[in-house]
């Protein structure tokens, strides 16, 4: 293995605003989520998960899923717009409402999948075909479809999740048609090995360039441990969320998605080049908390604010 | 790099007792440490530092350190314990307590050297030197003197510390006589790669019989990564301290060591012996607790509870 070089991209897609927010006790009101959002893209972010395009009886915080996509696309320019949605019609809905890619959920878990999408996995591998052949009809790069491996690395319903379940199930979305075929580590269990295998192997059955982000939550406190992992199999794309937010709602323990700003750190600090302003991204937090002051925020970097060596290794290493 | 072996044996030294304590805002008492002490050794703790012989008006946490070493060494035969002394007399004073170890913190950095033991480093290379000459004339193998390189990533008050100094540092202290040589990153300031460099440079240098524990603190959230590519160089020993308790009175800004449960849940989970049980080691929190009521108790595992998925990969993998 060697060191990381210096010029490496390293893609931060910021997905506060949709996995950050599912679990937060008390409603962000749109504006709010637009400070948030502005203050985020100000700081450098430069992909984000917006909004969960579900019924808003699931899911009251993401109620104004459409109109939040739609004032970001055309407020953002430069910002690429995700939303989640798990079915066709939630992707008809976030692609109406201006989104360029959508994420769709399938689960590795059997247990996970009834409880997230009320459907087996082979019923939303099927779903998303139906939401990759409609795609199509939008023209050929229209809209990205992106298939997302949730419980990838374990699940608090059925405990561990097989790797060779997972490797075939990236095939079985990738055969579907997905553009990207994307891991998440939605409870937080996985280990930097784990990560290493999973990574290897599904990248040798979908190929290295539909290989999707890496979602990883830090329930453990391992989230950074695993990207490094990751970024050693030349991983170059990572979800996480301001403060630490998140969880999912039908994932019993699930806690935080890796905090934006501690990654964007550990990237930066290795030499990666984020494109992400690490000064500004922290006052991001003051935005998010004033408004959604109930939630607590989590992140070591904000609280211990960036230190003087920061960036200033490489010239003085050996 | 290929996958961790599933046999190899680390060992985490425990350190709560001495720099976990060193920053507390009030004094346990003797007993609650005996207690808490007791219930790690239950949990497996086979390696501890357990007080720091410096003049108690210095460091009233630790104006029970004779005391507390002499208890323990009597109480646990198969305890590994640890003294840190800053000089000759403390070491004399930690050897006559029954320390079978002392470790000697001499600071990379010369503004931490002066705040932490009011001598230059080249003095403290020379103090050093004087314990060593003393430790010989006990016998042979009588006692341990260890040589911790502080702020050998990074200093709060220097800024950055050129890798060079480090490697001459432990060079110096290597020819003074030290049993080991121990890099200690007492700011939390290390990245990733940093830490394979300076352990590759450093192991180079002493040989590597002589390298010793990997000391990381978790100011920046990278603790673990740090220890995942020390692991990856090696290193098969680290400090660690229950409830991530700790940190520098003369490093401003620094904060608490990596938590030993979070550090044996990596551990264990990426194939790794540390002869610790993880259940045991977090009932052990509770006993620092009820000895500390009012210090802040960090660590992620504990806060989400040991998943189901714990230790059961292996056999699935693939």
């Amino acid at each position: 293995m060697t060191d990381m070089k210096s010029t490496t991209k390293v893609v931060v897609r910021e997905v506060g605003p949709r996995d950050g927010l599912q679990m937060a006790k008390t409603i962000m009101p749109t504006a709010a989520k637009l400070r948030w959002i502005a203050s985020m893209v100000a700081a450098g972010v430069c992909e984000m998960e917006v909004a969960s395009f579900v019924p808003p009886a699931a899911m009251p915080q993401m109620a104004d899923a459409a109109e939040l996509t739609q004032t970001v696309r055309s407020t953002h320019q430069n910002l690429f717009v995700v939303a989640l949605a798990p079915n066709l019609r939630g992707a008809q809905n976030a692609a109406a409402a201006g989104a360029q890619a959508i994420i769709m959920p399938v689960s590795a878990s059997e247990a996970h999948s009834q409880a997230n999408v009320r459907r087996s996995q082979a019923e939303q591998v099927a779903e998303l075909g139906r939401v990759v052949k409609w795609a199509r009809t939008l023209g050929p790069k229209a809209l990205r479809i992106e298939g997302g491996i949730s419980t990838a690395f374990g699940c608090s319903l059925q405990g561990v999740v097989p790797e060779r379940d997972v490797v075939a199930l990236a095939a079985a979305i990738a055969d579907a048609g997905a553009d990207v075929i994307a891991l998440a580590d939605t409870l937080g269990y996985a280990s930097p090995s784990q990560v290493r295998r999973l990574v290897r192997q599904v990248r040798t059955e979908v190929g290295i360039d539909r290989f999707g982000n890496l979602h990883l939550h830090d329930t453990l406190g391992t989230a950074l441990a695993n990207a490094l992992a990751a970024l050693e199999e030349g991983i170059s794309g990572f979800d996480a969320a301001l403060g630490g937010l998140g969880g999912c709602p039908f994932a019993p323990g699930s806690v935080g998605n890796a905090a934006t700003e501690d990654l964007v750190y550990m990237l930066e600090s290795e030499g990666f080049s984020t494109g992400i302003d690490l000064d500004r991204l922290i006052q991001a937090r003051e935005v998010l908390r004033s408004g959604l002051p109930d939630e607590k925020l989590h992140g070591r970097v904000a609280a211990a604010g960036i230190p003087r060596t920061y960036k200033q290794l490489n010239g003085l290493a050996g």
